[in-house]
């Protein structure tokens, strides 16, 4: 829609967003698991409290440990008071939120299981006067995927009277070959429309934002292109370690845990063409042409454009933290990445040229996840005698945490002469905004409810993300890494930094 | 000069800037005048206090008032105490830059008086070993720029061992053909380079910073043109009325006070395009360039393209606030202009087609100066859902007070779906440099003494602004108007709105 026409149209409907979300059941497999408990219970309290949950919406716990609905309930209330973020805990809206609440012991590998699950909701669906809409969300073991879905289907549970659709959690597959695998049997019970791919970044706050900022404003979206931009540094550091998750960690590694997914999908909402709709098929017709268009590195490139690390032991403020391989459940031998960086260039006409570096690591100094755009300077600058000179304009989007924009540009130094001196101007959005932020599983559970998949990963983008990590993937397996190269609390390693001084350019310091 | 050559050039000075400047003599017609006392002295005080000043700097005060140099002296040092800003007072430098204040009473149409203001000069030079530079401040009536001018010339002043400068304060003549008439008697003594017009608007530090945030930056210039930008504000309010300056107003108003010449030159920092370099002869090709391009409006559309207002007596916070006219000294049927708007169309390929809306006036809601500058919407949003529209993008250049820049922009409101909301971003000068900022009249003076005039006025931009405001005073001479048409403490007349609404904008409020 134009957006003059916008102003005068008396047919736009502000509340076309507050409407309630259809009845529906969510089914959770893996429901004593720690994703329940930290995230979704507490989204779905959320959507309670805001009353954006139909009357008779329900949540159907299943896992193999026994429980009743009243324990399960309990359980939940626990997790839900000690995980909710910004809320204050209602006891009313709780008891309403968990008359809805319900569990079904059952082992994933069992048939029968499935039957129960039928049945139960069969009366669920019955007992709370519900059109049978049902939401399977799989916060299972990723290798349990195809054996729920196939589970599903042979219990009759992949039709109904109303709407089915699977929710999955990442990973997607361990490379592009297990990948494809997954999608042939979740595509053998539930039509590519009917999956959601959770990744949460996308649900972010700030993340959501970049298309705002984007394509709301007259502004920036000119600038956005090779033309003014030098280089985009994406970043997502965390100073915490593996967490007691290294058994885990170490099958993964932070190729696989955030780029191959996460940073990818940011790297294309911060890239992609403007898209004509803000619905599920134009945004994401357009994130996964920009994820197509991601040069191949060839082999002999991976050495150069990509820098695989491992943090060491080190002592941070008077405290020993171990190295990764000192973690429990890790091989004291372990070649997994806790770091990961790599140059990426997109080859269409908006950015050929133009660097996209991505970051991400464990035990760095600090928690930040950031987009920094650095310009072009300016072509010619008339006044003499400023030196140093001011560097490039810089603008900052940070997605967590200090959430907001940032912008760096020269300003006159008071005084005689014209001398320029960095200055930068901040939108900060907790200041900004009183109201709550919404986590990204609250914002993405409704819009799966909703039917809405804009959010969500589509198969495409999957494959199109493994398909740019797979040559380092398999480089990285046939290469001996003198680990660990950095140490906790540090940057990364070395190389990183020379990935960019080769071109002349140098990390941020967030 | 090349960006990226600067910051290998080892040759740079970045000291170019600290230098002390030449040795002089400040010889101030007026000196027992208001100007003096308020501004010129307090600044000169503050270069001595920031060494800028050379060793044997002096400064020889003319006026009718009967003084010693002692007494000036102490006249002065009150001066500084009371209307020194930002800086304290140093009884120990004011000592030591009062050895280089004298004085010498004397009138104006007195030929006698520039014999003796020779011999003093020639005392005072010899006395404190200076090279015989001077700089003549005309801080008299107008009125006596040419009999000055002419006495100068007669004492065999306007030349000497050193150079001469000449400092004129506005109004440079009271239309077009007393300019021309008050640049011939000035020319017929001073070369026009010899000739420094003082806009004390272009000294001030944000005034300046308009050129840096332009030219120093890679991504504002981009936007600066008529593909991106709607229309421009620029304001000067100011909340007092003539503040017993009644008489001398009423032969003024705020087209002659404020537009032709301090809101004229803005427009200019704002629309010129960028200069090569920055020095006197490049910025003020520029600048006299764009003053070219504004239309001249036709008599006949004067009405709808400017309006000029006059302020009522109103009731402010429990306290009567006269009207203009009830002002003493104020002709009680006058029609002076306290309010002045007017719209500008600048003819060339950067601005055709926009908006320049430029208003000033007393008696005003605040006292702000700033510029600013909407933007185009975005072309096409697509996001559905989100009204009220957010407005379209707003940079704000903040000249006086809380000097600052501020941009406005439309940002994803937290929550679900895509609503936009107007936030903004700011940088503020005070918070960000931690250092004092010079006064207008102290970079001014010491632009004058260094024989920098990149920030004074030329005479061909005196006589392109007088061709720009020339139509309108001819019309509003011949015009009834219905004054007053404001109350004292409101936004200026509704007719000033009706000039907006036409093309379809409305007057920001400050």
């Amino acid at each position: 829609m134009a957006a003059g026409t916008q102003l005068t149209n008396p047919f736009e409907d502000p509340l076309r967003y507050e409407r309630r979300v259809p009845e529906a059941t969510v089914v959770i497999f893996g429901a004593n698991g720690d994703l329940t408990r930290r995230k979704l219970m507490p989204a779905l309290y959320r959507l309670a409290l805001e009353r954006r949950l139909s009357a008779g919406f329900a949540v159907l716990g299943i896992s193999r440990t026994p429980m009743t609905d009243e324990q399960f309930r309990e359980k939940m209330r626990q997790s839900v008071e000690r995980f909710l973020e910004n809320s204050p805990f209602d006891a009313q809206v709780w008891d309403g939120f968990a008359k809805g609440l319900f569990y079904l012991p059952g082992d994933v590998h069992d048939p029968a299981a499935y039957q129960r699950l039928s049945q139960r909701l069969e009366a669920i669906e019955q007992a709370r006067n519900m059109a049978g809409n049902v939401l399977f969300y799989l916060s299972t073991q990723p290798s349990q995927y195809a054996t729920v879905a196939q589970g599903l289907s042979q219990a009759g549970l992949a039709n109904g009277r109303g709407w089915r659709r699977l929710v999955v959690e990442k990973p997607f597959g361990h490379d592009g070959a297990s990948a494809r695998e997954l999608d042939r049997s979740l595509h053998a019970v539930f039509a590519e429309p009917e999956i959601y791919r959770i990744d949460h970044y996308l649900g972010k706050e700030t993340v959501q934002n970049i298309l705002a900022f984007r394509f709301g404003n007259g502004i920036f979206e000119p600038l956005w292109n090779r033309r003014y931009v030098n280089h985009v540094q994406i970043t997502a550091a965390e100073s915490i370690g593996v967490e007691g998750r290294g058994a885990f960690y170490q099958e993964t590694g932070a190729l696989r845990d955030m780029i191959q997914n996460h940073l990818l999908q940011v790297l294309a909402t911060v890239g992609m063409e403007p898209s004509a709709t803000y619905d599920a098929q134009a945004v994401r017709d357009e994130r996964a042409k920009l994820l197509r268009c991601i040069r191949i590195l060839k082999p002999e490139e991976v050495e150069q454009d990509a820098v695989a690390g491992q943090y060491g032991p080190a002592r941070i403020g008077g405290t020993e933290v171990p190295g990764f391989r000192q973690e429990p459940g890790v091989d004291p031998a372990s070649r997994t990445d806790t770091y990961a960086a790599a140059t990426f260039f997109i080859e269409n006409w908006r950015w050929a040229g133009v660097p996209f570096y991505i970051r991400t690591g464990k035990r760095l100094p600090k928690r930040v996840t950031e987009i920094a755009i650095r310009f072009q300077p300016a072509p010619h600058v008339p006044f003499e005698g400023q030196a140093p000179e001011a560097p490039p304009d810089l603008l900052v989007l940070r997605i967590q945490p200090d959430e907001g924009i940032s912008l760096k540009f020269a300003s006159k130094q008071p005084g005689p002469g014209m001398r320029l001196r960095p200055v930068s101007m901040d939108f900060n959005y907790g200041t900004s905004f009183g109201e709550r932020t919404p986590s990204a599983y609250e914002t993405l559970l409704l819009d799966a409810i909703q039917g809405d998949a804009t959010l969500y990963t589509r198969q495409d983008m999957v494959e199109a993300s493994w398909r740019v990590v797979q040559p380092i993937l398999e480089v990285w397996e046939n290469r001996k890494f003198d680990f660990p190269n950095y140490p906790a609390g540090a940057w990364g390693p070395e190389a990183a930094d020379r990935m960019l001084a080769r071109r002349g350019h140098e990390w941020r310091r967030p």
